[in-house]
């Protein structure tokens, strides 16, 4: 992750006076690097030769200790975990509270102390944004995360959630210039959709606010904004499958949202997903193959990084509820190991019910996975070590477009799934410890009929067939437009989705993905 | 982007079987480069040296021509604006009706035939995904956009709607690694919010939605989701500025929402606005700066790309309602031009007043720019050549986040604007010509008191000024966590917003940002 230490500097014109027709262009009073400006990131991997005089630096007071007529001050500048240190003499310490916005200027010299190699001996010290001490609540101590979570505005500031922004960031750029690599097209599905894709129901619905004392009186009812009821997408995939029939492979990282009352760590109402979409794939296992490739070049891309690195050399009291830093390394390792098994949902089934005393709810083929059955096969198949896949599950718990299994090939080429008890459906849940499912994909039904059957038996109106060219929906809400992708030349394709906050969460190590949401909203909270 | 042209086949693991524990993995039965599939696009860049057989290509048939015994099959992936042609034995030519999904092997030769160097010979034709021809909506001929506009999950199959999604993604991936080198830290911040951002009213609000049957009977209703009522968010600024005073500089792409009940070629419901915001930044000259510098750089990346060299070189007829091409090509000039006009709103009133019986609408100091100003400002101070920055309007027609104008500077460094009739803001519109403004941004007040007193100008409720550390806000949904940002270091900040589905409409030409989206959703229409 090189990139993130590009020199801030390159942002910066000189300044300059055009004249276009008779305006004259305002000059820039100060561009970015006439500071000389450098993140404490990169003053902390500076080891100069000889004098480092003039050497600017912005950042947060951390804390301040006073010592020999100086003052040691803490500073920080959410790019690294670790912070600077600089010594302040007593006599420009005014106003360096904790908290508080300064600009330091200084000389960058080797530390006499332990726990630096350098140090910055201050020559000025510009408060550019005061800090009431007094009443700052994330002071350098211990906070609580459910503490640090009713003020999500602050959180950010300590150093572990600042470092956790940037990991989500370090992540965003990886998987972007993965996905552009692999020639797959990023798009922006729809927030705002007509339909609930999984008829799962725990969805939210959205009309115009009502307007405030601006709007003129109406006698008038306003006419609704759109012709039905509309709804915040639980998942693009829909609407990717049918870009995919564009361009080929898709994918997007977009807010998705479930309006679940529950109270959980593993669930939000609006979080991020990664899905992708895949043309031209004959078969579930290269849609695993691919999402493999993905998770293990972005775990091989971050663990690399400076921010994740840090993470894994944390004071063990670093705070936020973290998993111990050995089991956090352990997932890393996980994820970046080249193999990862794969076991249908009958054999793991089967591998349940000889340890059925394990659990409190007995496992039964056709009835979906339980948290603790997800838990026993990812520590057990994976052997707490790599992610598991689960494939094949019945059709009847599963979502209607997954495409049924094809008897010949299940047979013919693995063997193993010929004991299904009923009819499967060509998917997989990606499973991990701890967090369970990650992941999820599967083979699309490409085909008109079969789709069509599917879709009555899970209770769907029945899509019209008798169309003549009209190929919208005849309804605003319903599927027809899905359907009738299958009408005019959809090849076999598949696809799958990764809960992108749950992966964060799981590779950092905080208990719950609240704590990884820079503003998380569930059931009651929406804090900000 | 040369990343595009990635082989595919670097998806591609070996076939495999490993054993952890017992369990087998499932090899993968074809992985991606098995094929040797190539993209058209890059079947058009290749020109062999000898033989070049057993070429795999998958795509939608565009159209057939039947001559001298073969079948001419114009054959399109998405890949590229231009087709590949096939050459058909017609014995092979079954199914290859309009649309139809297939995958072709052959041989790739060098063309006798005019409007390509090469064709494909093919020596098997598999139908993946049939086409019933009859009711394919999308033809090889001239739709209309609004007719297209009709079937969004249809319309990216036109070859012209393809390289729009492609030029989007390009975007997309253009930008991620220019903040990545700029140490910008890509955000997500929320799109449920408890407050309207600039108070401008039209704004989505959500709830649950109602449970279908499989929903037990209750008696009791449900308690509120959340604590009082939400929205989607218009603008991500005020979270992006929490953010910002974590890990400085961040940015976001993020879809933001607005309920306006027009019907305009500028608007939608639902639309991709970048947003940026840089901390410890001293004045609006250095924002302008960097705003400019993004979009040079995005505009000279993508200007260098296949996907928009064919949207510069496309035949004139090529639909969707695009402005000519030479008009294109100027936008993408004026974008890559070295430095672009900045006059103050106060100049631009002057100047509008000098020239005051061309418009409509009289221009006044104090009321904000009508479109036919902006575009007589785009037009005359840029020369229709680069876009105009319109800086420092009046405060009273702006957000209240914006700093005010501080008159030692404006009449120390610029004294242009020392003619002012009334107070200003540090803040700028970006104005192109025919879209108006595709970008706007400010300093934003970092002072505690002076943000307090704009608030209450505007009308806000008063904030809590009597916090004793409890940062929070004091009933859900006002704006006291935003206030309370400046009580504790609030660096210098500013920053800005720019409309990406505006821009990318602007430099792709197409005359309404309805048909750069990909399902476009405003005011009566939702789509699919």
């Amino acid at each position: 992750m090189a990139i993130r230490l590009a020199v801030l500097g390159r942002a910066c014109q000189s300044s300059r006076r055009v004249a276009v027709g008779d305006f004259s262009a305002t000059p820039s009073r100060r561009c970015l690097s006439q500071d000389a400006n450098r993140s404490i990131a990169q003053l902390l991997q500076w080891r100069p030769v000889g004098e480092a005089a003039g050497v600017v630096v912005n950042g947060y007071v951390r804390s301040v200790r006073s010592m020999k007529g100086h003052r040691f001050v803490s500073l920080g500048d959410g790019s690294s975990l670790p912070p600077l240190q600089a010594v302040v003499p007593i006599d420009q310490g005014e106003g360096l509270t904790i908290g508080a916005a300064v600009r330091l200027t200084g000389s960058w010299l080797p530390s006499p102390g332990t726990g630096q190699t350098h140090e910055l001996h201050t020559s000025s010290v510009e408060i550019v944004g005061p800090s009431d001490a007094k009443t700052f609540p994330v002071q350098k101590k211990y906070h609580t995360s459910e503490f640090l979570r009713t003020m999500p505005h602050l959180r950010p500031r300590t150093p572990i959630n600042a470092t956790l922004l940037r990991m989500r960031s370090d992540a965003i750029a990886s998987l972007t210039h993965f996905f552009a690599s692999q020639a797959f097209t990023q798009t922006h599905p729809p927030i705002i959709t007509s339909s609930d894709c999984e008829g799962a129901g725990e969805v939210f619905t959205l009309e115009p606010a009502t307007k405030g004392s601006s709007a003129p009186n109406q006698s008038i009812p306003e006419p609704p904004f759109f012709r039905s009821k509309k709804y915040l997408t639980v998942s693009t995939q829909l609407h990717l499958e049918a870009l995919a029939q564009s361009v080929g492979h898709v994918w997007t990282l977009s807010p998705v949202f479930r309006a679940e009352r529950s109270d959980s760590s593993r669930h939000l109402s609006e979080f991020y997903m990664l899905e992708a979409e895949m043309s031209f794939v004959d078969d579930l296992g290269s849609i695993m193959d691919f999402a493999e490739l993905m998770l293990r070049s972005l775990s091989t891309d971050l663990f690399g990084s400076s921010t994740v690195q840090q993470l894994l050399s944390r004071p063990s009291q670093t705070g936020s509820d973290l998993a111990p830093v050995d089991i956090v390394r352990r997932r890393w390792e996980g994820f970046m190991r080249p193999t990862w098994p794969r076991i249908t949902y009958t054999e793991a089934v089967a591998l349940l019910q000889e340890n059925a005393d394990m659990f409190s709810q007995k496992p039964i083929w056709g009835v979906g996975l339980g948290a603790e059955h997800e838990k026993y096969l990812a520590e057990t198949v994976g052997g707490s070590q790599t992610p598991v896949f689960v494939t094949d599950y019945p059709r009847d718990i599963k979502a209607f477009y997954m495409r049924a299994a094809r008897p010949d090939l299940a047979s013919a080429e693995s063997g193993s799934d010929t004991s299904s008890p009923g009819p499967t459906v060509e998917c997989f849940d990606l499973l991990v410890p701890e967090l369970c499912e990650i992941a999820g994909g599967s083979m699309r039904e490409h085909r008109l009929m079969p789709l069509v059957d599917a879709m009555k038996r899970q209770g769907f109106a029945a899509p019209a067939l008798d169309a003549t060219g009209n190929a919208g929906p005849r309804s605003d809400g319903d599927l027809d437009w899905y359907v009738n992708l299958r009408r005019w030349g959809c090849p076999p394709h598949g696809g799958f989705g990764v809960g992108f906050d749950r992966l964060l969460a799981y590779l950092s190590g905080v208990s719950t993905i609240r704590d990884i949401a820079a503003f998380p909203r569930w059931f009651g909270r929406c804090d900000c």
